[in-house]
């Protein structure tokens, strides 16, 4: 008998942002498993069982999970956001990949969440309005250098760049270098939004130009947003500014 | 007396897949502005006003919700998915942006929602696991020659490519000429994946390898997703395949 793995998201941390999708599958499942603060969002009832880790060892994590379900059980893999999106879900697929065949037949079931940048978007505006995307600056994943290379191409190509895992204490540098090499490409004018924890009751969000942009405004629950030169900021009085890229592309600012 | 601006996001479709954010926004609003199938999505009390129209004119659309909002009342601008990408968020931002003083002080309460990509990354495993990015494909928005050299640029970096207005009546080629642009810089055994009303009764979810992309599986409902050189595919006896992009990056397929 083979069990049900749910791998889901809980969007940016609020319950008011959490899918009623997600919330059944939370209701229906036994056995959980993820990084200790996104299982402390969800109310589990004494007969769920929690199994929380810390934010590492993500594919030890999938295999002990893929394990329980293969053996019957209903399981729920917790990720913050959306599990798609340098989250959880990409550990478990790898992990049937790689695991025993009998990990091919467990029922998967993945619910989509809201992701750190759309909720910090949501909280400014409309940063994200035109193409745009999402990149992970952990260079424990991936060699500094293809970090810098994506960043190069991506700024040229005019996108809208948000970074996830911008800074951690064993990663103090990179995000600082990552807004040298931007200043290279885009304008000292364009808006980078620093949104903390959007959501939630700590949230923080700050607007400066990327030519002062300072990243020990940064911390590890921090989606850092660098705008395009369409992106514009309108200022409201006595409320805080809006930060939005136009639908229309116009390149008057390229 | 100034009213408040809810511009909120539907999610993909389905009721399960709506923040409850979204649906106290729906509850507290008195008007209704947007895309009529979007309206639909909601069950509107009768004493709710709904102003429905076609999905053009999105910036009349702003300004006469705007307007109300202005004047006191309380009104709602549905997008499907999330409001903030490639939806209504930007063009209220444009508008106020452009407007009268007095749509300054309009209390704007963005909901952010399950956005496309993330609705149909989930349905197949995790494309979106990597670094990746999102460009709609229409150019009404910008010229042809932005869109082909964004393209290339993300293809070359390495991302993952989430492609939003696809196709239509209107544009009928552009989606065939981005796969052979693509096809030029990727390997043909990228998967790309048809992600058609994921989440809703008539979903369709297809995969082929770029090398065998065809433009007329898409409509537009449909987001595609093409893959990086890392994404892998999963077969699954008796299941549908998985698709999904490895947390860490190797470069073995570049």
């Amino acid at each position: 008998m083979t069990g049900t793995l749910y791998v889901v998201g809980t969007g940016p941390g609020s319950a008011a942002q959490m899918t009623p999708e997600t919330a059944e599958a939370v209701a229906q499942a036994q056995e959980f498993f993820g990084y200790f603060p996104y299982l402390d969002r969800l109310n589990l009832r004494p007969d769920q069982v929690r199994i929380a880790s810390d934010n590492r060892e993500e594919l030890d994590r999938a295999q002990a999970a893929l394990t329980r379900a293969a053996a019957g059980a209903k399981v729920c893999m917790v990720s913050g956001g959306d599990p798609g999106v340098f989250a959880m879900a990409a550990a478990v697929c790898e992990a049937i990949d790689k695991g025993p065949a009998e990990w091919k037949s467990v029922d998967l079931v993945v619910t989509p969440g809201v992701t750190a940048m759309l909720a910090v978007a949501a909280r400014i505006g409309a940063p994200l309005g035109h193409d745009f995307c999402a990149i992970s600056l952990s260079d424990n994943l991936k060699p500094w250098e293809v970090i810098t290379k994506r960043l190069r191409l991506v700024a040229e190509a005019g996108l809208v760049i948000a970074l996830y895992n911008p800074i951690s204490k064993a990663r103090p540098w990179q995000l600082g270098e990552a807004f040298e090499i931007l200043r290279g490409v885009l304008p000292a004018s364009v808006p980078v939004i620093f949104g903390r924890a959007a959501g939630r009751p700590d949230e923080r969000i700050a607007v400066m130009p990327l030519g002062e942009a300072d990243a020990s405004r940064a911390d590890m629950a921090t989606c850092v947003i660098i705008g395009s030169p369409e992106t514009r900021i309108v200022t409201r009085e006595g409320k805080p500014d809006l930060v939005y890229t136009p639908r229309f592309y116009t390149g008057d600012n390229q």
